[in-house]
């Protein structure tokens, strides 16, 4: 449910209400918006008693949230969402920009780190992707250096002032993981670990959720809901393929998934064109197509040798690509309303 | 297996290479190149026997190709195919350009047609799509105006100059669409009618050949390999989503298929945006997205009243939205190195 | 619509209603019952004026049929079809029953086919499956023996009074195929070529429709609907595997069709394990639990040499195989309540 | 690798290969067989080198295992997998048994649970599922009992002597649920949260793996080599169906991934028709027809009155309704060569 507020509300009526929500046993979200603050309600699993909200003094309106997903809904906050992510929130994610998460798949050495990390800080990227801790389809594969790996990035964020973007797979790891990571990943396989998304719900750090392999759009918003509701409104989706017939490509990436999204649901949308196709020579195509089609930027994977890369090697683009491609999206962003960012 | 001749191999030579590859019981296919010719073999079931051909005077070498798609592969015609559609030859389909056919699902009525063709013809759009039969899932929907509706778009087409591309479902058809149609379009649910393909293969007329709803990369070039095999060369592809479990869209429309396609095939591919999403507001941003992701063209919906169409009315743009998307198109097609026509 | 009859209602009354709809340009479709007699009515457009015909005596209600397929619903017809095949109307598909079509995939000899249908016969199977069209993904793989195969399978029909059941792929090939055939097959591939199926409503031969690779139930039942509201009500469904990201087979065989199917349709529904599955030593597992999961029979591919076989040898199973199959679907069948033919 | 010792080969020879393997960094799975003792060689991410094994005295052979899941193979282990659950060892999966797994979606309180309970063990059912932790789509859905639901449980099993299958979701819960669980699920959503694998994979309780939705065979049986590698050996497959495009039911239940599951793996394979359908109706049927199928058990949602269950009643049979299916199934199973526990 929305409680939207009289444009004059006082504080003080605000507070009555949300005081009034947390006495029912719910949990209100204050939305505050251009001309007045409204109050999304969840924690039901029936319909709320309107009753002993209605009459609240300050209050304007009550309004049924029809979405199963509330807090990701447009019924519920109209307006785009964009949050600062980094190191003195040097970075944004939101509509307006075009974000690049730029790096290899995994923390491989400290060296291959702080190298991107200054590469693509020259390159005016601002928020860098690596995982330390790596979901392997074998358990006889290369699984991330783990806690070392955390420091690596740690350093290099220090060096460079880039922003970490790094996956949590463990909820035991919540808490190292945080530490480090300017944004945490919750990766395709995990989208519906639900013990991982209620507990990066209570951390205080911008989540990148990516889709799952089978995930529709409504799945995928309500595990969007798990982080909002706990609240940690910092929220950013990611496409990165999903599982059809098709053999053509890794997975099928279906940048047809952004128009609906950005209907009904106010968060933003990234691309990440590398597990979307599974081979370099595809990436930059489908990484200017995702732009065109309305994306909020991209997670990318490059690597200065992709030949050598210890995962993901085949669709990871090198820095001359990645400089390639660079200079197609700013000539094309201009033209699509976006700043690349 | 593809024949090159010598760079400097005479036309005496070649034609006694065609014969040869005759008198075997095979098809060749001459395939004039910048610097010397190369003759396509098809028709063998299994490998052919090499050394009759070896030994002919001007033979270069024999080359086997791998792929089962032969005449659609890049291996036996390394350079990208291109060609001209409509009267006086006004429309080129191919990469450089990119291509608009423009206009309703169906040939609803005479008035419609005109209107339209006049109107897309106005805004420089060369050809210009209608179906007169048209394939339904219920056998009690409008089933097309039939050969009626093929006169009117013979009138539309005398009248503007504007190319017509419309749908053949039935051998029995043939000659009627041929005498009127600019190109033929091989619906999606046609892609591997057999019978169909082998008729189109024999009209001197190009093909419009949608990919089938489950259709691999594969076998939608092996679908093209029966129209190539005719020999009819002129064929474009045009992806219009595929079914899977998304239930976001109408289709799953897989702009992802595009690169590999490019990578292993010489045809030019358009994209539908109309059937790909099934939903007016999302057509915009997956034909901008279709653009740069490397297609050649778009076949799409435009109704001057969506909301009367008898048929695909939620899919359809009106004038409004197409000239809007037209602007954005011109905007960008530059900066991808293609022009808009 | 569906215009139930009183019980005591006279052929005069029923005839005058049949009249009745004619002359609305609707098709009336009689469907004796055990106590009364219901009238289907079909090729509305939009809803039917139920006005001149609830006030004809003798018509007890209109009800209206919610399905988007009318004949093939269990609303217009509660009980199971069931119909005769073959010479002699030897077989019966049909609830009741677990029939057998058997035989290779294509008529690649007289000697294999006069073989086959006598080592058919012998087991007691008494209707065999073999294509003389084929619907091959590639142009250059073998098409079929045509014409000359029909000639050979009229003969092995004539030596054992086997029935005929083949593959129909163009509808100028409807007569020939018509004149041998005990029940024609549409191919997966052109389950919605409406040309195809709007020939077969004409034609007077049982009809088995194969589920397309990506079709929905309700997409299958209206293409049954094309041949139903022929009238052709002797039809058939085939599941043989939809196309899924599982790469286990070469399909995946949907058994878990068949209760839905059965829930919403009284149209007789057999499997094809072979297509299905792809692989010779899956199929006798399908099909028992085919049989289990409620099917009406089996489409199956049996050889006298799989390894040898000009199409689909990989997913033949031979003689022994099938005999090993027949003694084990012979003890489930009583537990199932049906009886094997 | 594969160490294939001699028949004769001495305990000491036998110990001092494990104690080789072991100093070379890698784990040794000591494998008894009816002649002879085979040693699996996990852990290498490259080949292994074979020099300091093959001379070892009492080594017959090394053997090298070509699938990418290697404990998980026929290759390794050829003869199929079997293992006793529960309190005194009283159920028994594998080959030769068809084991059900009888009871409600979730814990939903103390009398359900003895009930259910109750009921199960008087219909000689030996193994009961419950989740008192449930993973659900809306974060606002009930989430299961927790630890009240875990207590429950341990009292139904204190009660009726019933061995208990019940989901662990969080690595942080693990101790709490394998003190109660006789049989620990992870869930379909969960069949890549590789933190979760490796943490049940450490426990000495056997496992019940679901198939993701959109898992390939091959991932599967790598998310159960996680579990195997532990070494936990005592591992269970669920296939609960998948996501396609269908629409006619919950998931698409893929009873076909069973004869080719044998013919690579060892493990015992059991399907849930309940989660695979969806749909009550639907449910005995699929029940039979995994039984036909080669399955080794059913994990299927009983609920005295589905209509009032908190979570997937539409999915759950009643008692009336399971006592039918038991009937048919003991009826069936003979002739299949299974005993139904």
């Amino acid at each position: 449910m929305l409680i939207v507020m009289q444009a004059q509300a006082s504080s003080e009526q605000i507070d009555r209400v949300l005081e009034t929500v947390r006495r029912m046993g719910l949990t209100p979200h204050p939305l505050p918006g251009p001309t007045r603050t409204a109050i999304g309600v969840t924690g039901n699993t029936a319909a709320v008693d309107r009753r002993p909200l209605e009459m609240l003094p300050g209050v304007e309106e009550l309004i049924r949230v029809t979405k199963p997903f509330k807090l990701a809904s447009r019924e519920m906050k109209p307006h785009d969402t964009a949050f600062r992510v980094g190191p003195n929130q040097g970075a944004r994610i939101g509509p307006g920009s075009f974000t690049l998460i730029a790096g290899p798949c995994s923390v491989e050495s400290r060296d291959l780190i702080l190298g991107v990390a200054e590469a693509m800080t020259q390159r005016g990227v601002k928020l860098m992707r690596a995982g330390a801790f790596k979901p392997r389809t074998s358990p006889y594969a290369f699984q991330g250096m783990g806690e070392e790996g955390l420091r690596i990035l740690e350093e290099a964020r220090a060096a460079t002032g880039i922003g970490i973007v790094t996956e949590l797979m463990d909820t035991q790891d919540a808490q190292a993981v945080a530490q480090v990571a300017d944004m945490i990943q919750i990766g395709a396989r995990n989208m519906q670990n639900f013990a991982l998304l209620k507990c990066v719900a209570r951390l205080n750090k911008p989540v990148l959720l990516k889709r799952g392999l089978a995930a529709t759009l409504e799945e995928w918003l309500m595990a969007a809901e798990y982080i909002l509701s706990g609240p940690n409104y910092n929220v950013a989706l990611c496409e990165r393929g999903v599982r059809t017939f098709s053999d053509h490509s890794r997975n099928t990436l279906d940048l047809s998934v952004i128009p609906p999204l950005k209907a009904v649901s106010h968060l933003p949308v990234l691309v990440d064109p590398s597990h979307g196709t599974g081979k370099r020579a595809f990436v930059p195509a489908m990484a200017r197509a995702a732009l065109a089609a309305g994306a909020d930027g991209l997670l990318i994977e490059v690597h200065p040798h992709p030949e050598k890369a210890l995962s993901d090697g085949p669709q990871s683009i090198d820095y001359q690509e990645f400089d390639a491609l660079l200079e197609s999206l700013r000539k094309l962003a201009p033209h699509l309303g976006v700043e690349l960012t």
